[in-house]
């Protein structure tokens, strides 16, 4: 039975500035068919309000509060242990850490930060590390699709590189960390078990997922999907599909639990 | 019995530009007593002549052939192998790279690259590795005592990095790997467990040498040591020292395996 359905975006929904064709029909269908939808995103390049605008523009109207983004879960983290942030992240996302903690310990919180990401600001951040702050990473993603085409680094090749120096391990916040899919089903309210994810990354999308405990969680074959990608991590997607219309016809066959 | 002595540079001979106390009669003494010295640095952010040319103002006469860099053993590797290079790396490195194969395959040669470090240069060799390159970690290293006294990020860090993001592991080519301590001690020759090595990186330096075989392996508490570095990485030194002096008394008074 599938009660509810997590979306991921870039990749699915829109590949850069381009809508994936037929997206906003397959969302409009998941609505019309009474599903919930949640929005779980790992792109820290763009401020929230920066991405609804992107979502309206492509014919997408989407609810703040529909909306999951790593930013939010770093502040919440940030806040209830009352840890001021040292930031290494995009310029547009810096805009969201707002009203923090000023004291009371540190946290290097990375996103992807883009062209941001020099020797400078990375070994700023390190240094921060060394003098025992904290390490939160708000995605992981080795890779992301880039505006020509191609495969460019994500955050989670600067995570791996200040875990590396600095001796310590992330604390995740976006995708695949469980907690980030539990919060977005917290709101329906929707059990794991019975909520379906449908992204472009076989690692943190898929695999994440289903080690958070969905019931299933779709691959598409858009955005940085390679061929071979439903093969490269576990667990394996419950179904690899063209692309989000197709995932939408998978999950509406199985609404109500009859295959 | 030790019949050889290795030497790490940075941190051990010289901190930035200063010369550490003693340590030129210190190697005076260890040439005196007629044990053969290598020189093995993991230093990429100066050619070989450069490195010559400090040791000389600090007042060691060194000849080129008792230094040993990774930058000479990844053209020696890439060589064998007919491999083009890819290089990022420190612009005062890239003289090191000369009569290279134009074809037969790509590696990517990531060494200490500074400033140069910026993310289009590291989306520029990622993407080498999307399309098949072999990655060649000059040096793998953690950190090293920067010109302000505090740690900063060092080549490993960047290593990780693409090796996350490219899903490859990188073929080391300086310390710890086994064949850069042998390589220089072959020019000797000397067998790995007649030999001692001094270092200020407890995991390279130190953990690298026994690993590969040598009989002891100093530590030193100048450069890059921190308290209770002696005790983080396995195997744990032979003995720590306070520097290159204490190291010399140490390995002299084992001289003839008296100890």
């Amino acid at each position: 039975m599938i009660n509810a359905v997590l979306l991921d975006l870039a990749g699915v929904i829109y590949d850069g500035e381009e809508v994936v064709p037929g997206a906003a029909e397959a969302v409009a269908r998941l609505r019309a068919a009474g599903l919930p939808i949640r929005f779980v995103s790992n792109t820290t390049r763009s401020s929230k309000p920066t991405i609804l605008a992107r979502l309206a523009r492509l014919g997408l109207s989407v609810a703040s509060d529909e909306l999951f983004t790593p930013a939010e879960a770093a502040c919440f983290w940030l806040r209830e242990r009352g840890r001021a942030a040292h930031l290494l992240v995009h310029p547009d996302l810096v805009s969201e850490f707002q009203d923090l903690p000023a004291d009371g310990g540190m946290a290097v919180v990375i996103g992807d930060a883009g062209d941001a990401f020099d020797y400078q600001a990375l070994n700023a951040a390190f240094r921060k590390l060394v003098d025992g702050a904290e390490l939160l990473a708000l995605a992981p993603n080795r890779s992301f699709k880039d505006a020509d085409g191609k495969l460019s680094l994500d955050a989670g090749a600067f995570v791996a590189a200040l875990e590396f120096a600095g001796q310590r391990q992330a604390i995740v916040l976006g995708k695949p960390a469980p907690g980030f899919f539990h919060s977005a089903l917290a709101t329906i309210p929707c059990a794991a078990a019975e909520a379906a994810m449908v992204g472009d990354d076989a690692e943190t999308d898929v695999a994440g997922a289903l080690n958070a405990g969905l019931g299933q969680a779709l691959l598409v074959r858009t955005g940085k999907y390679r061929e071979g990608d439903e093969a490269r991590f576990a667990p394996v997607p419950t179904a690899t599909v063209q692309d989000i219309s197709a995932a939408v016809d998978w999950i509406l066959a199985r609404r109500h639990g009859t295959e």
